[in-house]
């Protein structure tokens, strides 16, 4: 039996940002108990860190997704941080806002306050016991929905791999579309491209179901109506959020598969890589792909070039290596027999083309 | 500020109705505490109501669907037969079983264990004043998802007002398209144009947001893929779900305005009252209108005639009466001066060609 888990509250409007302390108030009447805000530090130069109003028990972290994508120490330090400021003593709730990585780093952090260890002891799935500090998702970015999803995506000492669990799923989330509006132009296209490639793959994998259809059908409609029609960003927010919907009820394909190798080896961020990828895959998703190409052209974007000139042999091996991991993912795309498919051969033929 | 509620944990799937124990289990863990299944009468016939597999402590309570929509007594009537059985004991949660009169029951109960007095003191919006006992919602007609809705609708001596409440909303949702099966092909059609006509309402509704639109463009899309090119009983059935899920951020229109009346008048059940009543709202829906007739000639349905003939002015007017009483989803569809556009004489004129 799987349960599919959804958002129970979700506030959403323009400028709803200004009823975040209500909506927690409501949400998780305590106030004996202090809040945790963790926010992405770029929100000092949008403004945003100075509209979070902090009553004086509660507590604000900044995390630098800028600098680099959530790793466990990250996690494991402001857990550290929190218990020890505090004495122990849990928040009522954790309030992750920014992108994906920001996101996750609050989902990961709420899991870590309540089991024993170390983050890379639950990399994987359903490996935490006691039940997690409640948290509401606030994005500034419109990726595919790090608010609705039950993963935090961690970088490890030994692997990337998220914590999966019922436990690191939000309790709430916060979809305010204004503030969406300060993020750069190619932030904003590789991020929502993440979505749209996400639901491309789900959509076509075996593995979809009536239950994550519509919500992918969606998500990729608001993608491909923001950057070639009209940029509505609650649309685009929106769409976003229900692409994380989906993912529960579905899997991705070969662009993730094949994008793992060039983010490893050349540590390009996830949206970026997706990117690069995406675009030699017409073989695969080919009016998708044309799709694709309409919207990088309208916005006049232009993917990094040679990405993969210069690699040595065993670096190429390691990169076919990480994307047979994807097993399942590649089962859905292409079936049982997708190595026969997608041949050593042929991933190293399309690496070469980037 | 708005929140809109998203079922929480929702199980999809073929068969899964084998597994409703186990998310009982799962979900409401406390077994020490019964569990009650209301469950529509009309499963007598089915054969589900055998499937049913109670622990020696559960109540199995019947609802006759069939026979009426339910009533205010109905649902004090359950619940102080509850209470009485179980010496004031309250259940770890309640099951509701049935299409949306029977779950809408069962959402009642749950809001009436925990609150003082008789139903009819909580029809309107927020008066619960205390949290209910959990619920989940177990369709076996797909409709407007009174799964994933606030409202548990209710007729009272005085008035049909729905319970609206945070505290009517189920907690789950097990969705097993294979229960759709036994539906009479007539009930089938008319729930699902209920969904139909609401999606088409909500979307050309100016209180319909980007929030709600993508449930309510989705859902709809369900019942024409239904009843035009496939039977597709799961994309149905979670086509409902969806429908459900739009309507905290939209409103309905014209049709239901004008459906209240004759149910009124006439007695008929809400999917073939608004079926009834759409079929002549070709100047305000055309295209839809349209399409709703297409399904219904492929699928042989006749809809009722001479469903005013004989009615005496004073029945006339208070039709007319009841179809203001939507005002605020008039002004949805028509804007501030609806009154202008929908005029008593306007609104008698299409009561004559029913």
């Amino acid at each position: 039996m799987k349960i599919t888990r959804f958002i129970p509250q979700v506030v959403f409007g323009e400028n709803s940002f200004n009823d975040l302390n209500s909506f927690i108030d409501q949400a998780f009447p305590n106030k004996n108990q202090y809040t945790v805000y963790v926010i992405d530090s770029i929100h000092q130069e949008t403004g945003l860190r100075k509209r979070l109003a902090p009553g004086s028990r509660d507590m604000v972290i900044e995390f630098n997704a800028s600098d680099h994508e959530p790793k466990t120490a990250d996690v494991d330090k402001v857990r550290d941080d929190i218990l020890a400021e505090k004495a122990g003593e849990l928040p009522r709730v954790i309030v992750g806002i920014g992108g994906g990585a920001t996101i996750d780093v609050a989902k990961a952090v709420s899991v870590m306050l309540t089991n024993p260890g170390s983050s890379v002891d639950y990399q994987g799935w359903d490996l935490p016991k006691h039940p997690s500090v409640p948290k509401i998702g606030v994005p500034t970015l419109a990726g595919t929905g790090a608010e609705a999803t039950r993963t935090a995506v961690l970088s490890g000492p030994v692997r990337k791999l998220g914590i999966n669990s019922d436990y690191s799923i939000c309790n709430g989330a916060l979809l305010d579309p204004t503030l969406l509006r300060t993020v750069p132009a190619d932030q904003e296209f590789y991020t929502g491209m993440d979505n749209f490639i996400h639901c491309v793959e789900a959509s076509s994998g075996s593995a979809m179901n009536d239950m994550g259809r519509p919500f992918a059908i969606q998500a990729k409609e608001s993608t491909e109506n923001f950057f070639l029609k009209e940029k509505n960003y609650g649309e685009f927010m929106v769409g976003s959020f229900l692409g994380g919907c989906s993912i529960a009820n579905s899997s991705v394909g070969i662009c993730h598969a094949l994008s793992y190798g060039i983010a490893f080896i050349r540590g390009y961020r996830h949206g970026i890589a997706n990117s690069i990828v995406f675009n030699h895959l017409e073989e695969f998703y080919g009016k998708d792909v044309m799709t694709f190409r309409k919207m990088m052209e309208k916005h006049h974007i232009e993917l990094p070039q040679g990405v993969t000139r210069g690699l040595s042999p065993e670096q190429l091996n390691k990169m076919v290596e990480l994307a047979y991991m994807l097993e399942k993912d590649l089962i859905s795309a292409l079936g049982p027999d997708f190595k026969k498919i997608l041949t050593p051969d042929k991933i190293l033929s399309i690496y070469e083309k980037m």
